[in-house]
């Protein structure tokens, strides 16, 4: 919801609920330090914090269990020029950009300031078609319009102009098309201008440059004159993962994210130790490799040979049992049992050989598509986590007992993460779009827009953020919102 | 409110309404630019401000009324080393207090840091025994022991010190003795260290050095560790105003803030051109010169040399109720006329010679005192000008009617100012004092604190600051305080 803060919507602290406030409540302890690197043998994780003199420092922290969750950060695609770009990934971000939104406002209402500086002033650029760049466009487009209009002059209003650029050829590309267009519609009736197939080349202190690609395939480039441009277009791994996935080597192949197994466990980690949540996860789907191992530890232990093992319909529904168990989201993937054995079971023969099980499964793997890098999936596994390290709190006596200290002991005593998707939504400007999966999702107008808050209501982190969201959009409603830098 | 907001008690946006929403309502214009100097000849303010590139640009703003509105800044009494030093004039402060105050909490978490280091970090100073350094000093004292030993380790609620540094030889001295006798009784209680007769000679990045007046009046020189001091001992004049007087010239011989005549006018310009209001201005009590010349003309008018005029006590009368309309503030001490007529009719003549009267309203001037530099009174300044000007433009056409277009136009149809004093009052720590004036005050617990909620409450700036504060406080008793950098 940064985007609402960042034109007043939202009070910055209706967002955030402090991190002492919450770790209190389960006792625990808190430092603010960034942590630079680990020693999985040793269970330590070593951290830098700049003392009071400002000289860093750096110092271990011992670990039972480690949770990497350091989220991800701005991909800046090898553009040059960022530094004149805004950022939208934490309170702060919100801050400066309403304060620069501020002052634009400011600056192009002096006497001094010049008819092309004043539009140049008032261009405000988005990069990245994605939920936030066309939230915060969809925001500031609402300021402009509802508060602005009221507080200056009337005839800057003319002079303002909202651009959003896109690479692909839709916004929202997530989306189920029908909405990416509903959107682009929406901002067309507008006058937010919607460039798409557009890369941005070079941002300059007053200017974007960006080659976009014609019908005809034509690739013009272009120069847009802007007094403010929000970097919006997608993240890219933090240091501190580049590092890990270092130290791990080639278990760790992913560029863009910690791979973990469907447990959270960090893969090429000592089993149990280190698990890894939020953005700068994913969670690796490998269906087939997984049971194939499987079946040929079967296979051997009846002395035979995996290659030509025969799998019946009653093995594949007990092969496919524990695929669903392991890979829950596969579920939906194996509904038909009996129509996926037929469609593989080339040769008609009743049964599928290795060959065209190893097939079947790899169809499987690519249906999997990996985890959104959404606040949702993050919500969803800390939660996952959470009760999880209960249940082995609670399970450890007994398994001390039963002298179970090694092995799988998670899968032992809780179920793999399964993701449960609620759908993807974007506030478009008193409307707003919902993606619900599978293909169905719908749009609507300003009913849509409060279904859009009360969901963001539910997911908000606590009551106290649950109440003070529900102030500020009485205040909004009351008096509008507030433009104030500070 | 300020040095609440600081702790967040109080949000910062609930203190202040966007200058904005305010000029929208009367439909008037606003310039966000430096005034540097007055034409008072010409009419015309010039103003500086930076543009998009950061270079100054000048340019001149014409006007017909001009009111002088500048504040005041703080005074540095010529100490060095201020820069390692908080101050609390604007929302932007209370924003970096906060930061500083959580920056020091957590820095004192760390593993790294040292005892006494963590000693340092913890010692908060407040330099100034007035309202705002009282209130910082006991709002800082409320957030460490309700919040803070809540979400910090305990162990560091032992290491924290809060010390009151006050020149005077007691706080808030300029309430009744009795209150300020209260709250150094309370924060005896609470263990904040207050120290009187202290005057603060340096301020170093880690700690405070100041000399103390022992009883038998030897000045010892102490230093004081510290991790963070807030810098509360008074206001100066702006560069504007010190710009404005030397134009001026002797007409404003005050060095701390610019003289006007009883209607806010500023002296040594064209009548009823230019008004000073607030905490940058003074209001001049001169009643001896002005009746003295008053009675010259007088005098003069029946051809009498005034030096030998002799009053009688209905004469004495007139010239008293000339005083009380000219002079509002000078009602209280023209009460009992016949005592004070008594009184300085010293050689029992029956009648006042010119030279006794003199005397008398001598005393008077001296009685006058300057006005407070609070919130009230620029409040109550800013009221009776805007009153004053809408009277003044129904009067216009009247006024030109009747050819009336010189002289005092403003004594002709207005009264002149009176400061109505509401009483001062500061927070200190779920306990508040109360000063009403002539003697009698009163300070009291908890309920003392919700009289002075309602009491700042109403004087807020707008409806909406109103119902924004009366949240923040309901959130605070909901759920703390909020402690969040941003």
């Amino acid at each position: 919801m940064l985007p609402s803060a960042t034109v007043g919507t939202l009070e910055l602290k209706s967002l955030v609920e402090p991190i002492r406030r919450i770790i209190h409540r389960v006792r625990g302890h808190f430092v603010r330090a960034s942590a630079e690197d680990v020693d999985f043998s040793c269970r330590l994780v070593e951290v830098s914090q700049k003392n009071c003199k400002g000289e860093e420092e750096r110092f271990y922290i011992p670990y039972d269990k480690l949770v990497v969750a350091v989220g991800s950060v701005t991909n800046p695609h090898g553009v040059k020029g960022l530094e004149n770009c805004n950022f939208l990934k934490d309170i702060n971000d919100a801050r400066e950009i309403r304060n620069k939104v501020i002052q634009n406002l400011e600056l192009s209402c002096l006497p001094t300031t010049t008819d092309e500086e004043r539009k140049r002033l008032l261009s405000f650029v988005v990069c990245g078609g994605g939920p936030t760049g066309v939230e915060f466009a969809a925001e500031l487009y609402d300021l402009l319009n509802e508060d602005l209009t009221l507080h200056f002059p009337r005839l800057l209003r003319n002079q303002i102009s909202v651009h959003l650029i896109q690479s692909r050829d839709h916004i929202l590309n997530t989306y189920d098309e029908t909405l990416s267009k509903y959107a682009e519609e929406h901002f067309a009736r507008d006058q937010v201008q919607v460039l798409v197939n557009s890369r941005v080349s070079e941002v300059r202190s007053d200017s974007i440059v960006f080659t976009q690609k014609g019908e005809n395939g034509t690739i013009i480039t272009k120069e847009l004159p802007m007094g403010f441009c929000l970097w919006s277009t997608g993240v890219s791994q933090p240091e501190f993962c580049k590092r890990l996935s270092q130290r791990l080597g080639d278990v760790q192949p992913n560029k863009h994210a910690l791979e973990t197994d469907t447990h959270l466990r960090l893969n090429g980690t000592p089993l149990g130790d280190v698990y890894a949540i939020g953005d700068c996860s994913t969670v690796q789907n490998n269906v087939a490799d997984h049971i194939i191992t499987f079946l040929r530890v079967l296979a051997w232990k009846h002395g035979k040979d995996p290659e030509n093992l025969e799998l019946h319909f009653s093995d594949w529904r007990n092969v496919a049992e524990q695929v669903k168990q392991r890979f829950p989201q596969a579920v939906g993937h194996l509904k038909r049992l009996d129509k996926l054995f037929q469609e593989y079971d080339k040769d008609q023969s009743g049964t599928l050989d290795f060959g065209e099980l190893r097939e079947l499964l790899k169809q499987i793997d690519s249906k999997l598509t990996s985890l959104p890098a959404t606040a949702q999936r993050a919500h969803q596994q800390g939660y996952y986590l959470g009760h999880k390290f209960n249940k082995l709190a609670r399970a450890a006596q007994g398994l001390k007992a039963n002298e179970i200290v090694e092995g799988d002991l998670d899968a032992a005593v809780y179920k793999a993460f399964e993701y449960k998707h609620l759908g993807s939504l974007a506030y478009i400007g008193n409307s707003a779009v919902f993606d619900l999966g599978q293909g169905w999702g719908w749009s609507g107008g300003l009913w849509a827009v409060y279904a859009w808050r009360s969901i963001y209501f539910a997911q908000s982190v606590s009551l106290r953020t649950r109440m003070l969201m529900a102030m500020d959009w009485a205040k909004r409603s009351l008096f509008g919102r507030d433009l104030m830098s500070y």
